[in-house]
């Protein structure tokens, strides 16, 4: 048990016995028939729901490092499947944010820090005799732009999707929220 | 343009207009060092981080169904990545779910309701002749403690996450946001 860990947990006793919880009691069936992909930064988490105005049961939302899809059949597009035939949802939108971690993403540099946590040179060697392509894995994007479009058309062209879920591709600004509807 | 975007969008703009954004003004590093992978759930997205005490800038949240990770080399582990060697993360916490639309997923019945929506037979059977394993790729998890345990345990093992990295697994219960820690 680390200390983050209990001062958690020492929040969640307080919150549920206080039942903090009443005013976001909802159902597993999003209520917007919205699923979202966008990125894990920090700066979204509060910020993404309410400069869209959502609420507790209202959208999936589906978030990695920028907001990409790896594999046509991993677990991003597995994700938008149970959304879509499971449970109910007819729009995606892929948001994407100025300022963006995987934006000029420096492999080399990664691997410099990995091997300055002791991570082993030899242990990079294997990985990469496996097949994994690990600069490919770890290079992100050049334009978050150019990246949200790919991966709009990524969704809109899989196999899987039926044809009449609409597919947006946007922006939002990491500091004020605003959105960008890309044509 | 569809009516569910006009109408974010019209909320987006008035968001912007009144500053709104001012409250969660914050920078891209984790304030409190944590990334978090969980679940897609609608009842999670204000349900989680207001259980847990993260307000926006504390942490970054990878999420898929079911908060998994498909491949080792795939787009969460990825972000673990970026969040640990760029970011300043040392800890991670995998938070699955009661209830959860991935525990006990019938891949015959999204078969059947993607036939339904105008999937063609032919286009799965040309899916499956690529190597693409579609019952495993839909199988979801038989039980959720297990599946945390078996990411957390993916994580640790991980050749490239560094030894001093601490990983959780819990439980959270989607109703009243309470948290178990798993052993």
């Amino acid at each position: 048990m680390t200390e983050k860990i209990e001062q958690i947990l020492a929040h969640n006793k307080k919150f549920v016995e206080s039942k903090c919880y009443e005013k976001y009691l909802t159902t597993r069936f999003p209520t917007k028939k919205i699923a979202i992909l966008s990125c894990m930064d920090t700066r979204l988490t509060e910020l993404l729901p309410a400069a869209l105005n959502l609420r507790n049961g209202d959208v999936k939302i589906i978030k990695n490092a920028g907001g990409v899809i790896s594999h046509p059949f991993g677990s991003v597009m597995r994700s938008f499947m149970v959304a879509i035939y499971e449970l109910g949802v007819e729009e995606i939108l892929v948001i994407g944010h100025y300022d963006c971690g995987m934006q000029g993403l420096d492999t080399s540099k990664i691997m410099e820090k990995m091997l300055a946590r002791h991570i082993k040179q030899e242990t990079i060697e294997v990985i990469r005799s496996c097949g994994i392509d690990l600069d490919l894995w770890l290079k992100g994007f050049d334009d978050v732009e150019t990246s949200v479009k790919s991966t709009v058309g990524m969704i809109k062209n899989h196999p899987l999707i039926p044809e009449d879920v609409a597919v947006h591709g946007l922006l939002i600004d990491p500091e004020t929220g605003a959105l960008t509807l890309l044509a």
